[in-house]
């Protein structure tokens, strides 16, 4: 399959960055716990934490994104012949939040796909683009982004939840970001070299559970989410280090050749634990989860943001992003040129 | 675009058919009500009515399709190189249903996606997975399903609901589609002529909306499903005439090609008004929605499989769905070879 290109990037966080004191306040636990636990310093929320008050919806975080990434690609909302968004946490259940996007781009007349998915939806949506972009359209737009804050539950009595219910408090962040994909080279002109989505969970439990409620259930018993962190811990390194080399594959890469690496970011400290496994000799670190958090579905955005603010042409950044909830592996190989 | 083919479709429906009169019983409204507003006859559903127990997920209703698209397909799981499942009603958040579904059919090592969709979720199952055997896959399964029992009140007092209100609990059934594409002519060999997606609700509002609860929220306040049935019945007829007349344009066919017509299913009296706008000299009508309910990302799969069991070479189907959360055409052109 011939290369496509990234066009443009662009990226949104709702409010002001929220900081270990603020939250383990509205959360009644301590700044430290956090920062040994977790090593994320900074996140933001479209929600105020005081108040409760909801200040912004995904959809809205998307189309500054996307907006972003149009104008750094130089296109307009026209020249956009598809759009494919992917979340956790969409807004609704329908409308989709990618619909809701496209009426705030201005968009119409044209394919809308939402992705339900978690830390490998940037990717997967990546991964759709390069597809539809072989057929008979010339640019589109492929969004990621999250409302974790959906899951927050600032109920008094939080600090006296088990620390593996409490965990999911404090590691994720609201985001989104964008990338405008071009079947020609424009803007920042990164050629997508290959690309992998791999689902490898059979016969596996989830290492993350996320559930909703609708009409029928009975008032929430126990937590929305439910993290098995001893199996994230031991698997997410190792398919992190299976899915660097078969990207190098894939991509026909030395591990000499990789200038930047953008790798998962579930937190800072699993991001340290994941690096050990990755030795690449040339690579600069790309993260951003100490300042963002984990925001799902729009991080990888964020990591794609910093390489094309960066790097200079025939240089090239691998990203990896690896999903515990059901073992999905994904990445990118990128090229300036 | 060359052709794809449908080489196998499958279909799951759990439980036995409820009948006006059962559902009557436990929403306490009268079956005669639900003959002359809706005019569907029976539904399905995954929760027993009268004791509340759920018994079965999504997840299994779309495995069980799936493999029955696959054996008619003549195809062993080890054959599939992707699977696209669409649904509004998934079973979680995370892990997707569709990665469920792989794991229950021993699916591995694969790319798997989950797209959020009401109505027009089974078509745009089926124009991904056009684009992506326009790669280098030769075989993959696209699948659509619902559990709108999720959505299902019945706790006491239903009956003094507003009838827009009400109408949400009467419309819709449980169910699941699928259906086995290949990139050579196989199985049922339905080759894929033309498939439409277009997003036309710039600037309108839903005609349908699906909240959905997290942690965070309150206890819920108002119903998780409300529809704008005056909008549903101006816009729907006229989108899907529209929709016809673009898909006969993009397969190159005459109104007097089309032996069958799948029109859309919102409801049975729904259908009949839309089939009012959609004159085809020669096309037997290919509805199920008065034996299933509306299934949603089932529906489609479920008049396709009728299709596959009556079309003779050299026949030409034309189904359409219509999205009415934002204003969705979908929309497939097949012929037997």
């Amino acid at each position: 399959m011939s290369s496509v290109f990234i066009a443009g990037t662009g990226t949104a966080l709702p409010g002001e960055p929220v900081d270990n004191e603020t939250l383990g306040r509205a959360l009644g636990v301590s700044a430290e716990w956090m920062d040994v636990f977790v090593g994320t310093r900074f996140r933001h929320f479209a929600r105020d934490l005081d108040t409760g008050e909801v200040r912004g919806s995904l959809a809205g975080l998307c189309a500054r994104a996307a907006g972003e990434a149009l104008d750094r690609a130089g296109l307009d909302p026209a020249d956009v012949d598809f759009l494919v968004l992917a979340t956790a946490t969409p807004d609704r259940l329908l409308p989709t939040t990618a619909t809701e996007v496209a009426d705030l781009l201005g968009l119409g007349h044209l394919p809308v796909y939402q992705l339900q998915a978690g830390c490998s939806g940037a990717l997967q949506a990546l991964r759709l683009g390069r597809s539809l972009l072989a057929g008979d359209a010339a640019a589109g737009l492929v969004i990621g982004g999250d409302v974790t804050h959906r899951h927050l539950d600032l109920r008094p009595g939080a600090a006296r939840r088990p620390p593996a219910e409490l965990v999911n408090y404090v590691l994720f962040g609201d985001g989104a970001g964008a990338a405008a994909l071009t079947a020609e080279p424009l803007g920042d002109r990164l050629a997508v070299r290959a690309v992998l989505n791999r689902f490898s969970g059979q016969g596996r439990a989830p290492g993350q559970v996320v559930n909703w409620y609708g009409a029928s259930a009975t008032p929430r018993e126990g937590p929305a989410v439910t993290e098995d962190y001893k199996a994230i811990e031991e698997s997410v390194p190792e398919m992190a280090a299976v899915a660097l080399w078969e990207m190098l594959e894939l991509a026909g890469w030395e591990p000499g050749d990789v200038d930047y690496l953008l790798p998962p970011q579930l937190s800072r400290n699993m991001t340290r634990r994941i690096l050990d496994r990755l030795a690449l000799p040339a690579a600069r670190e790309i993260s951003c989860v100490t300042d963002t958090g984990n925001t799902g579905n729009a991080l990888p955005f964020h990591q794609l943001d910093r390489v094309a603010e960066q790097a200079r042409p025939g240089e090239r950044a691998l990203a990896l992003a690896v999903e515990s909830s059901k073992w999905i592996s994904t990445g990118v190989c990128l090229e300036k040129v």
